[in-house]
């Protein structure tokens, strides 16, 4: 799925054109959006070995003018037609409102640069399809910021399932709440479950079949503040996200059930962000009879917390981009990646609409 | 709904032939079925002030033998029929195996007992109507065992609804979750959600119209182990309930958003049970424009835990049904409260059927 | 230190005419003082293989009758010496406050009796010299209940270090403090320390050599509600104990750091008692230039929380008395446990009369 | 204590002289040391109100290097004494070792220049003393970086304390450990308890008459590394700070126990930093008689959590630097705060020698 870019089938000649070995210029990066998470890129872009950050744009002149004092060097724009045009930008990061991802993006593509865009990667299946076609077309990195698909952490728990070390996956269950709405444009399931699903993409190698969601918008004339998604495999598993933007405490914790070993990933939690738990013989080893009616109230088995080394995911995800420029590779949250994502909050979107009733994801 | 039996209506008259005020003995009980619950109906029983523990029945002789050496002067019998024939047995408290619940409960209506029978009260929505029904034509009592209605933790609770300290309600989400199957002839919903139904029912003072429910067996030939249930209400209300017999850590934890007040209750916490957020304006006042992007990471106001006495459940609970007998009252979980529990949980083994198609309640 | 009675030496001879090898009858056992912990010892003995509880002994009479109509076939009795001289009682286990600990071991050990006494052993050294020499004379099995020795945690301490997987040991830190005097008889180290002094004996298989002691009675008076006390050892360990009777908040964590793992058991915590951590090189060896100005937050490797199994400790604690008495053993927990945890007692009230000066131990 | 510079006093007239009110130039701010804790100084005076970050001086010039990247309108030098020769330079911030405190603060005061010291202000009483007398006599402020002084969650203590919410105070308590030795220079107290002390300084308004310490040092030729402080009052209160850099877990948590009310301030608690306990009774009210042998697991009454608005205390720190020159103020934390410290953690120090031995603290 996550493969490098072979020179017939998608160019690595263009690559090598654009990138010539003896190139000895940083790629020139514009972070697009400096509300909420752009100020992240900027930061890391600032700072990330062979990028340059050569342009901030925004709309709003005062959030440029703060950026210019910060970074005297740095252009600051409102156009960003203008900023395409200019030959020596190579690619640009897109943190704006969900809605203008895909005309941000296109444009991007279509001016020649390599676009990294915030998730979701899009607003609809439809925008994410043309997204992904261009981007080929064009030779062009298109890479979806999956944040969580760099932290280390998260990347602990692919290779954890990769080796089987859990068993058989049984089920994916993760709570993700807080107070505050973060976003004005959509709801709580593309706000918040689009991490989860993010991280299901990146780590479990598997891909929902349907889903069933379920949601409220408290507030008239709002989104869905609220929501519940169950996710359908194929397989033995199951997925369960919980979202909620009205919760009085912070909650980030997901339990991912396997047939030998089950882990608990909390990422608030400073110094033991996963704890893997031994069960000692698998669930149909146990069997059913050896289950019931124990009164087993905490646990059956050693506990262990791996160290996970600390690091800022960002920093390695905008090395990640401009390393995929640099050699032609695909990234590991590529528009594919993006696109499925997508698919699937439409699906859940539409499934919570009809209060639960389930919808086909593919 | 929690009325007390008035004279015309229910016969005061009768219960007061059965009791008569110059009553000298203790009312006399039967706890049938001795398994994982009896026991400690046993030994509530045993020391409820106006109740006499008469007698113990259960089909397992060792189970009987085993109780008949702690308790010598208690009768100990496997044969049913011939307790409910004994004019000196006065009630009946049933902790047998759901399906059971009803021709069990039953027999002893017909035979005149008054009946505490565990939730969920019985297998299926025919089964509770006609238990109901019966026990109103022989003017019997008939309470369900909804332990949670009797701890001080969700007493405050329904306080705190009661006098609308939390405002209008948004939402209840609950986690209940730990490892291991306690039930072989019901799913997780009958065996966990049954709690938060009955805390429900109790606390929030408004019944759903229609659950969305999934859930899976990863056992095969086993009833669901995993479930997640959605109720809708018609006011602004969402509850969400989430059910797992396979988790490696046990959570026991309810949230209550309410436009006023929220509060967090965790039954494993031993100091603080109860918190109690403020946020100092309504979700209304605050609107979605003040909320939206706030980093607002914990919180906004303070918390308050209300000291809560403790006390176990289960003492209150027998000594309700006893006063229930003598005063002719009806019990704040009566057979009407077990019905409401038993019709959501028909309707979410439904919906869970279909993968989360909505199925309307009442 | 913790060796078995050999016949030359200490009498398995006489322990072999109490007890022939053809003796059909258990031990009886008297418990003497049925207050705050009397009842945990009356429960394990009524149950404990080997034991029966012959009779309950306690100065007033509303307890004594309390507990004969939960055991109607055990004695109480307010007269202890008339107990003492029934030629069939075998053992006492007295459960008093601790100034009348060594007037009511010295008669039981008199009277033949073996004695199985409530920490602390004695309320001097004095009188702890006196019962040990008396048992070693009268051939009688003295053990003092030091109940964490019992623990399944506490053991599996004890195995770590003794199997040097901690390395050598550098500190024993805890902190155990609640609400609530407990004693009126004798100050908070007297009452709390007593259990880490006992698990210290017991685990660490090192002896302090000096103390030094501070505290404050904040009530009018009464004695020290709060206390500090550091053991110093001739090795490289040092060893603080934390106690108050007046905290908010209840905590009991021990925290022992070796040269080679650290770990921190927590017993108010129930899944996790044992946390267990790794720094994959010993202090030595990354050495204080590697440490210095590190900005660890919080750890530098793996943490294991080995599964404890369940069980009650006192069970555990009555087992292997009555064991002890029939097989001629020396306890784990003997006269000279309890006499050195008394030292360190008396040394430290010393200590903390000086305000902290030091005070030898031994 | 914390008075306001009076004109007759301690000339209000030269702080005119220097800072005229038609000054139009901000306060020309030098940050002396950039290792650790100087880079968090060199940011926040970047951004303090009335400030300009003139200078950076540290001795090593990749350092330098590093921050003239980073500042490079700012001067960078390793020349302290051409930089104090500068007469546009208002005020110097030492954040070096604390062995160098005295003769770079000396240097300052003698030119003329208002300083801002890390804690502890110096490495000796007698140097403090010093310090204290030179801002006296050429008007100079003198401020001692006391960090936690300027944080919501200690003022709020302050407040509480202040107002006599808390009753009279019984104990304060803390406990400071964590992984990684941070000083080379000094022992733990000085860079452990010296937080503790500070705190205590700023919001008891009660000074320590002796002390107690006792700590080891386990690492050949290094500074203790764990080290017990208890601070004596002539009052009722009682302190004791617990100071560890070899702690497998981090630790920061503080009790502080009054007559009324008691708190819990757990700095790594990211949303209930300040838990306030309520007992509903004075402890001598309560009584030793009602307080013995009550088996109170955990509480007795409601506990309520103030909300502590975020913010970063050095930011407030900075800031409070600036004023105090600007106004001619006393800083909340001045050199009288710097010695009171330094007093305490020199007596603690030669306790710690003597293993526990008091040691009078003025």
């Amino acid at each position: 799925m996550h493969t490098t870019l072979t020179p017939a089938s998608s160019g690595a000649a263009a690559s090598s054109a654009l990138f010539p070995s003896n190139r000895t210029r940083p790629i020139n990066v514009a972070v697009v959006g400096c509300g909420y998470w752009g100020p992240n890129l900027i930061r890391n872009f600032s700072t990330t070995p062979g990028a340059k950050l050569m342009a901030i744009c925004d709309l709003q002149p005062e959030r440029l003018a703060k950026f210019k004092a910060q970074y005297p060097t740095v252009e600051t724009t409102s156009d960003y037609a203008a900023l395409l045009a200019n030959p020596e930008l190579d690619a640009v990061a897109i943190a704006t409102p969900v809605s203008t991802h895909f005309p941000l993006a296109r444009a991007a593509l279509a001016a020649g640069k390599h676009v990294m865009v915030e998730k979701p990667m899009t607003a609809t299946v439809a925008e994410g399809l043309e997204l992904v076609a261009l981007a080929e077309v064009n030779q062009r990195v298109l890479m979806v910021d999956h944040t969580f698909a760099y932290t280390n952490a998260v990347r602990k728990i692919r290779d954890m399932v990769a080796s089987n070390q859990l068993g058989e996956l049984l089920y994916y269950d993760s709570v993700r709440i807080n107070l505050g709405l973060f976003q004005s444009d959509v709801n709580v399931l593309w706000d918040l479950a689009v991490h989860d699903l993010a991280i299901m993409d990146f780590a479990l190698g598997q891909t929902p079949v349907s889903v069933s969601a379920t949601g409220h918008a408290h507030l008239k004339g709002q989104h869905e503040d609220i929501a519940y998604l169950t996710c359908f495999f194929e397989s033995n598993l199951i997925a369960h996200l919980h979202l909620n933007w009205l919760s009085p405490v912070k909650i980030r914790r997901t339990i991912i059930g396997g047939d030998r070993q089950m882990l608990v990933y909390d990422d608030l939690e400073p110094s033991e962000r996963l704890k893997v738990y031994d069960r000692g013989a698998s669930i149909e080893e146990l069997g059913a009879e050896s289950l019931r009616r124990q009164k087993i109230d905490y646990r059956m088995g050693d506990m262990h917390a791996p160290y996970i080394t600390p690091g800022e995911a960002l920093q390695c995800n905008t090395a990640h981009f401009i390393d995929c420029i640099e050699q032609g590779r695909t990234p590991l949250t590529d528009g594919q990646a993006g696109l499925r994502v997508v698919r699937i909050l439409e699906a859940a979107t539409e499934s919570m609409k009809r209060r639960g009733e389930p919808v086909s994801v593919f």
